[in-house]
């Protein structure tokens, strides 16, 4: 009765998870240091993406402003996917590309961290939040995957790349989901410590 | 250089997703041929949850009204998260515990399914959705773990449990996303056949 494609589902994403995990845990390592370091400074977190990526970025904005593990005061990560009036305005007016490159001029600061989300890497309207946030000397966590695409070759070496070494758009947001939760547990090690 | 907290949570992930499988292909089976049966009648998928299952709800209805992996007609799944309007609207004059169970008297109808997304299966606002989706004759796909909690104890043989067998709300969560996209999967197929 049970049906095989799901078994299937379920092998390759623990085959990728163990995979990934030597490729994707110094980038990851990389990417907790930037936003502990900005968070401490006083900055803040705009994250964004399309689609299941959009899920993500306000996944994450909800453990950061909530709580992930431990109880802690709300830290500032904004999803710059919510807000429908904007969405729908910038969309409308200008154009679906700048739906979030607005949104990084209107809120984003010499210092904070653009957390951006794209399987393809390819996305326009996340490329061009990107070149917003590089004008406004905001570092990038890009989590990409399929070899990171235009975003792979927009990046800095001040920027941080966690590209999931997949081609299948499902897999890559399996990947990026534990990312993230690696990344809110390596925040809560560096306010608390790794004892709990 | 690599941080084996990183390292280890990649590895319960791994190993969740290859526990997981057997105990959940047959429920997700079931909850695939609820969907398809509804969507084929006509009816629709309301999706809840709060917090990080609240974006799994809102990647859901993505994969649904824009696609999965093939092209097809929009599907209809309605996430309840979404309209802040009505969920602050209905939190406030009501109680937040009725943000979408209102939804559910709302739009719902008799076979319709309501998709909900709970790691504890005992958030009050999801409770209270399955019980209107029970009076409204829909049909309960819930998302649940740490062995189901409330919600494991109100849901009929008429629904589907897929209740994932660990009790940590991250890995948890990375359970439900792949249990999500093997949803997506067994729909297509449905419609298309296996042989893409
Ligand atoms: O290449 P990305 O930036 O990840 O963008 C993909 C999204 O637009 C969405 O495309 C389809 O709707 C689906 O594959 C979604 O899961 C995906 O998030
Ligand atoms: O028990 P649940 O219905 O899954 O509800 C948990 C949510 O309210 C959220 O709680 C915390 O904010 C975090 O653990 C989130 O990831 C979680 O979605």
């Amino acid at each position: 009765m049970t049906n095989p494609r799901i078994l299937a589902h379920f092998q390759e994403s623990a085959d990728l998870k163990m995979k990934a995990a030597s490729v994707l845990a110094q980038p990851i390592e990389q990417a907790i240091e930037l936003m502990f370091t900005a968070l401490s400074n006083g900055n803040k977190i705009l994250a964004c993406g399309n689609g299941g990526s959009a899920a993500d970025s306000q996944h994450f904005a909800a453990e950061l402003v909530g709580r992930f593990e431990r109880e802690r005061l709300p830290l500032p990560a904004m999803a710059l996917t919510t807000d429908t009036s904007i969405l729908t305005a910038v969309g409308n007016d200008y154009s679906y590309q700048e739906i979030f490159s607005k949104q990084v001029q209107a809120f984003g600061q010499a210092g904070d961290i653009l957390l951006a989300f794209s399987t393809s890497g390819n996305s326009g309207n996340i490329l061009a939040a990107i070149e917003v946030a590089h004008e406004r000397d905001m570092r990038v966590v890009a989590l990409t995957g399929k070899g990171g695409g235009k975003i792979g070759k927009i990046l800095t070496d001040a920027d941080v790349h966690i590209c999931v070494p997949h081609d299948r758009t499902a897999r890559i947001q399996e990947v990026h989901l534990v990312s993230l939760h690696c990344i809110c547990d390596g925040i809560d090690v560096a306010l608390f410590g790794d004892d709990a």
